[in-house]
């Protein structure tokens, strides 16, 4: 009788330990399995700055020339960067990769982007490549885009990147800062 | 005897409770965990609606301007669009958000368009973003797109959204339905 | 007092299994639970291939025109396509599905694009699609990039695709053999 007792026990504890397992843990859990911050650094072609320039218009409403951002809150103009990535938020610090893809404003009362983009790492620190989209409410203090996937060290790796602007300097300079919260790790 | 026979028939119920542990149950779970029903209303600029435009061609094959879609099924146009989103198929319901980003036709011998884009929300019902792409075949009467990430409210979500083209007119336009269904929530 | 060291054996050997459920066999497994091997067959537009061609540049920096891929690493240029996936590598056979989408050039001293793209299936082998972005320096003989959704028979899959550049001609042909290994199949 006793025995039955302990079984009858032991039955319902497991059965509490099951329910847990039916909910995976990721589904609970919302402290990142890793964390990067970062800062890229987009120097926009302006017609006067080819051997510095990491980014280009490539495409604008009509009327718009890609030497300029355009009116309408630069709505409808794209661009294609390769910015250096660094720790710091120093221009001049040694970059540790490269972001790479494009953003164009979307917006006609206000400035706001839409990313596509990679964060390319080629170094002992990491290897391999972070994929994000989102849109980019540039007004914001912060703005969160997806971490979508990744390769390499961030092989199948989810999560949010929250974007902020470090700096600004008229249409030319941009320095974003980038904390990369990784969810799902592998 | 007795008692090892019954612990060994716990044994057994609790490795056959296992193994359906093994597989999380969002593997087999093919219901939607949220779903939210919405419209979107593209009107694109053709060169005299500038003050209604919400979206504008930015790119388009060589000698196709951009005013005017193209010939071919528009192979190779590109548009951004900034378009109000409601909850009812009225273009003039109190818009619950926006949907930014771009789409490009793709194909020469029929409509086809490539979605790269974010339902934006700032609102007592939603807060947060929703990032999508995808292959959208416009003839098709439903055509299924991915749901790759989202933020605040929609953090981390993954799903399907279902498109419908629900109204257009001429080529300025275009009203879409979208089911969108989540199978990962967070 | 034997019973009972049993149950405590027991006992110890199903919180052992639970902990193993504790972490849902996806993060552990890096064993695809799905491959595919497919080529696709780029054509680019170059001003006298029209009935051939696959694929158009639709933007590009200022100066540089829509008929050749540009200087500087084809840095800024653009280009949307609609090219044939075949199982093996001949141009000539029957197509099995279409890649659709856009790639560009985004680095000034070295060929490395970036894609945002879809594979389309309508056949008795296939249906539905798969989506991919991702950073593709093409000087690297394999280059991975993210599968970041799918739908039809590839609903919400994601995974990994490594692109080979399987040949090319001039600025012209290039065929890409890409394996797609998924992760999580659903």
């Amino acid at each position: 009788m006793k025995n039955s007792r302990s079984s009858i026990a032991l039955l319902l504890f497991f059965m509490f330990l099951s329910m847990s397992f039916a909910y995976p843990a990721k589904k609970k859990q919302y402290k990142p399995c890793k964390q990067l911050v970062l800062f890229f650094h987009d120097v926009v072609y302006n017609g006067h700055n080819a051997a510095n320039a990491t980014s280009s218009m490539v495409a604008a409403r009509d009327g718009v020339n890609l030497t300029n951002l355009g009116d309408q809150f630069h709505f409808g103009s794209m661009v294609i960067f390769d910015d250096p990535i660094t720790l710091d938020n120093n221009f001049h610090s040694t970059p540790v990769g490269r972001a790479q893809g494009m953003y164009f404003y979307d917006t006609k009362n206000t400035y706001t982007a839409w990313l596509g983009f990679s964060f390319v790492f080629n170094s002992t620190d990491h290897q391999g490549s972070i994929n994000f989209i989102g849109a980019d409410p540039l007004m914001n203090k912060t703005r969160d885009i997806s971490v979508v996937g990744g390769t390499g060290d961030f092989f199948m790796h989810r999560g949010i990147a929250t974007l902020m602007t470090d700096s600004f300097e008229g249409e030319v300079y941009f320095r974003l800062r980038v904390d990369i919260k990784f969810y799902e790790c592998w």
